[in-house]
Order: structure tokens, then sequence, then C-alpha cells
């Protein structure tokens, strides 16, 4: 994929539909509640169907995608897990053995994990073989990849979300596995924020003060060695970023184009999202924040976006975890929409509650 | 009921099963995830546990009960909503029609609606009747309801989660019905509290400034008209709460001497809570916040309890509506805890085991 392809793509992305979004508010009016009472449920429901342009949706084929992908940056010593970790929960996640996995499968969601860059060959035919290349440089010394890799990356991402429009998938969650990748979303979302690394870094899966302290000194002297365009997502993603979060950005800009509702997860997953908007405004219209993350990074990334998160759990597993839930509460916010009775429907009629009194509408039941 | 029967129950309730807690927190500890990653989920599955004993456990049964009554009060011009939407929106949620019973069949869940208190004759045969009396009186001018009504109000909610014990029920969510009930819920928890009306009191279903006044006044006066005995919440809830109230409340205790875990759901729900809490303090060891009421009483009450919410959705609908959502969330927390591999299935190196058993795993990585 060149430059030109990706911005012939994004010339087609168009945002939500307004006509279609007054048409589902209208009808949430008409729902027998005081008006707002559902809040954030209403207001999915409204969204959504500025998505697809029907009032009434359902979210029954989900599925959430798993971006695998190494970071050169572990040697720096920014990571409390060991890389081959990487490898090894991609595999467990085909296994429904990890935590987002355990979830999804719970649920009933489809689990698609696609390796764009683990840093081995992995031995398990049910991670998708889409490597761009074995793990990316350590950006501490060199950028993290080359452009063309990162487009590349972009379009796997694009790809997946065009298969599932054609496997039917009505809702996308957007997870990932990649030992480093807290420090590669960190230096990201440094730049696009212009922050320093000190505003927008957390512990990830729980580093020593030491190594925390190592990490937010990675970042910070990556950025002023690259110098990464933060008017250029692409450049940013290729210097300081991540195969895992090149890829997931792709993702976020196929459900978009593809008009799928897109379930952001943790940290890694709102950095790929902020990026995606970042190339096209009108992909915001297309997200759904799932929890509110433990890492300080998330409320950064969450403030540049102005959505809000359903669920509270301080979680910070990413994975994707955070998908399988939020899905259920999507799923609640479509049941209010189609089931609720009217203001009208809702009125109990006199002959109604006369056929109550003479016994003969739950004669059967009771 | 007595109050000697009520002091009797209330002595054969235990608080969580500690042994149990400390199994099950060190069952989530070999789970192959980051320490605490899961957040919420991983306390959700501890405390699970603490109520039933076991560490794996399924909450495939669940039911929500709603308690539907007449607060006499509504005289005083304290609500937005004709009083006869009481009974209709019982009738209502048998049908499947309200925001709660949409989301409750949907997802699967028993609704019983048990009349403790309507002020008619309900007609529906699926709407229980446990009715106190019709309607409580107008406690702006004398006390809601006698000691004694209020304790078989109390006892309709003991049975009713006995009933549910009975039926096999793992999971029940506590609603209800009744207009003018957020007035009696700010006077219950203005008392319990020592709070003046002002601090816990909002708009309920929506009110004019003049009636929103008006609600604060009438709160505010009778607590100095009654004097309820802060320390004994029976009196608290006969002199200014509600039946429904009443049985919730009886509803909290039962689930505490049944060992079911309960949901809470909004502003009424948590006040009911509150009650429970406040006559054992072991009750609380029961309760799971559902999600976080917009009612500005709603966070003195969560704050009393010191419990945290999964849910923000900035919904206030009542009825239970917050309940079917917790239960999907909590059932995700068992699919983590019943489903997830431990470290030793999930195959990660046997250094790294040894290095987390060591308790160094998180040293600089060189």
């Amino acid at each position: 994929m060149t430059d030109l392809d990706l911005a012939q793509i994004l010339a087609t992305i168009s945002g939500a539909d307004s006509a279609a979004m007054e048409a589902a508010k209208r009808r949430q009016a008409e729902l027998a509640k005081p008006p707002g009472s559902l809040g954030g449920l209403e207001e999915m429901s409204i969204r959504l169907s500025g998505i697809t342009g029907k009032i009434h949706n359902s979210l029954e084929k989900r599925r959430i995608l798993v971006l695998a992908a190494d970071n050169g940056v572990v040697a720096e010593g920014v990571a409390a897990t060991p890389q081959s970790v990487t490898m090894s929960q991609a595999i467990n996640m085909t296994r429904h053995l990890t935590g987002m996995s355990a979830l999804a499968q719970f649920f009933r969601d489809d689990v698609v994990v696609t390796d764009v860059g683990i840093c081995s060959d992995c031995p398990c035919p049910l991670v998708r073989n889409r490597k761009i290349r074995y793990g990316t440089a350590n950006l501490y010394r060199e950028p993290a990849m080359t452009r063309q890799e990162c487009l590349e990356a972009i379009a796997v991402g694009l790809a997946l979300a065009r298969e599932a429009k054609a496997d039917g998938i009505e809702l996308i969650g957007v997870g990932e596995m990649g030992i480093g990748n807290t420090t590669t979303s960190s230096a990201v979302l440094a730049c696009l924020t212009g922050s320093p690394a000190q505003a927008v870094t957390g512990r990830g899966a729980g580093l020593t003060d030491q190594a925390f302290a190592r990490k937010k000194e990675v970042i910070d002297s990556a950025l002023a060695l690259h110098g990464p365009d933060r008017q250029d997502p692409v450049d940013v993603l290729a210097k300081v970023g991540g195969l895992d979060l090149a890829a997931m950005t792709g993702v976020y800009l196929g459900c978009a184009q593809m008009r799928i509702p897109a379930v952001v997860d943790g940290f890694i997953s709102i950095v790929a999202a902020l990026c995606a908007v970042r190339l096209c405004s009108k992909v915001r219209d297309f997200l759904f924040l799932s929890h509110i993350s433990y890492e300080i990074g998330y409320q950064i990334a969450q403030k540049e976006l102005a959505l809000s998160a359903c669920l509270d759990l301080h979680m910070r597993l990413g994975e994707g975890s955070g998908c399988p839930l939020a899905f259920q509460i999507l799923r609640g916010a479509c049941a209010v929409m189609n089931h609720m009775a009217t203001f009208a429907q809702a009125e109990i009629r006199d002959d109604y509650l006369a056929q109550l009194r003479r016994g003969d509408a739950f004669s059967v039941k009771s």
C-alpha cells in the first residue's frame, strides 16, 4: 500500500448518518420512560443508528480482532514480561485460555488473532500469518520500522475489517498482544499530544521504579532522536510505534470504511484509535469505548477523543479484554430500542384492564 | 413479623467466608495475567466466593425482584408522573415492555413483580399480591406507615429471597416501581446520614424548579415533624419511607440470610441496601453495585457503603434497569475464574514462573 492508496481510502470514509440518528432520537423520545433516563444506553443506540442507518440494530455477530507483534524496544528493559510471552499468549488466545478469549468464548464472540510481527515463526495455524517483519527495531536507537512497513501493517488491518464485513460481522473489538507495547503506545501518544513521557506513561504490566524511570527516559530520548511529525500519524507510528499499533489503526479505519461499530479496549487500543481519528476525524463516529483503563495515558487519549467509557473496572490486562463486556452493554442498548414499549403501547387502556379483571388475559399462564 | 422475629433473623446472618475468599485470591494469582490486571472482575469473583464458599461459581439462574407500592406524599406535588403509572408500569414489567424488563427478557433473567402497596387493586395475576395497605399515608402530615406495617413489608422481602433460594436462583437484582419514591428515599437517606434534604435530593424523573424546591421542603419538614430515630432503620422506614423501600430492605436481608449475591440498581435500590446494612453490617458482603445513578443521593449512599459500581451510563430510570447489565459483568467475572489458564497451563516458561514465585518478576530486564 502507498500513501496515495491510503489517502484514497480515507477519502471514501463518511461520518455518521445524521438523518438516521435523528430518527433514532425521535424513537427514544417515544419510549415509555422519563426523557434521557437510560442515559448511555440511549446514546449508544442513537450512535449505532448513525453507523448502520437503521433504528433497530442487532449485534449478534461479533468479532474481536487481535493484532500481535513484538517490539525491539524491549531490549532497553522497559517490559516486565519476557518477549516470548507475545507468541505464547497469541497462541493461548486461539485456545480460549487468556482473559479476553475466556470472556469472548463465554459470550460467543469470534476471536481472530493475527501475527503482524511476532519476532519468531508462530507454529500455531490458528494465528493468522500476516507478518510484516520479525519484530520492530529498537526505537531507542533507530526508527521502529520504515514508512512502507507501517503502511503495509495498516493495510493488514483494513483487510481484516473488510473480511469481517464479508462475514456479516456487526460489531468489532480491537485488541492486541505485544510485550513492550505500552512503551510504544506512550511514545505515540506523547508525540500526538505534544506531551512529555512523564505525563502519558504508566507502569504497564507492573514495572519497578527503576524500570519505570527507564521507560520514560527511553520514550523522551526516542522522540528527540527521530523527531516524528505529529501531523503525520503514519510517520509517528513508523518511528516510535509498533506493527500491532499500525495494524490496529488500520482496523479502525476499515471499520469506518465498512461502517461497522468498533469497540476500543484499553490503553494500546485507544492510542491506535486516536491515530485513526487523526488520519480521518470521521472515524470517531464509529468508536465505542469499553472501559476506563487503569493506565494513565488512557484518560489523556480519551479526552482527545471526547468519548466516554461505559465500564469502570480498574482493568489493565489489554488483549481486548474490555470488548466482550462492552459488547453485552451494547446489545442491551439495542434490546431497549427494539423491545421497550412506546408511551402509546405502555398506556394500560381501559379495555385491557377490563380484560385483566375478567381474567382472560393471563388465564393460561396463571 | 415482630421486632423480635427480625432480630432473630438478623442474628442468623453471617458475613463472607474468608477462607473461601483466600482460596479464590490464590486461584486468581495463579491465572496467567499480571497480578490484579483484571481489577474489578477479580474482586467480583473473590467476593462471590465469599458468599457461596466456592471458587468456581455459575450465575445462570438470575432473578430481578421488583417491589411496587404507592406513596401518599405525592399529594404534595413532589412527583412529575401521575400515581396511576405505578400500577400500569408494574403490569408492563410482567409483559417485558419497560426498560428493565426488556433488558431482563433479552438476557434471560426472571422478573418477579410484587405489589406491596399499590394504591388500588391490581388486576394482573402476574403481579404478586402481597399488599400491606393501599399506598402509604402522606408523610408530610403523618407517619408513612405504622411500625408493624413496615415489619410486614420487610417480611415480604425476606420471603421473596427465601423463595428465590428454593427456586435455585444464584443472583438477585433489586428493583422498584413507585411514583414518589425518590422523595421517600431522599428522606430516609437524609435521616440515616444526618444530612439536610438539600444535600441528598435530586429531581427524580424530572421536576420543575418549583416542584424540586417543594420536594426538599417536604422532606425537611417531615423529618422535623416525625423525628425518626436514625439508629433504628425500621423507625426511619416507617415514618418517612415507603412500602417498596421496606420490602426491598427485606430482600437484601433475605439475600444475606440465604447467601445469594444481590445486585443494587439505582438510587432507591441503594437506599434500601443502606437500610439493610444499618440493620446488619454483614449484609454489605452480599452487595454488588451495578451502575452509578445520575441521582445525587446515590453517591452519598455509595460512600456510606464503601462499594464501587462497575457501570457508568448516566442512567436514572430505576425499576432495576441496571441489574440485567451488571449481571452480565458478574457472569464475565465467573467466566474468567472458571476458564482462564493458569501460568502452568499457559505454558509460560518455567524460569518466568520461578521468577514470579520469587516475587522479583518485575525487576529490570537486561
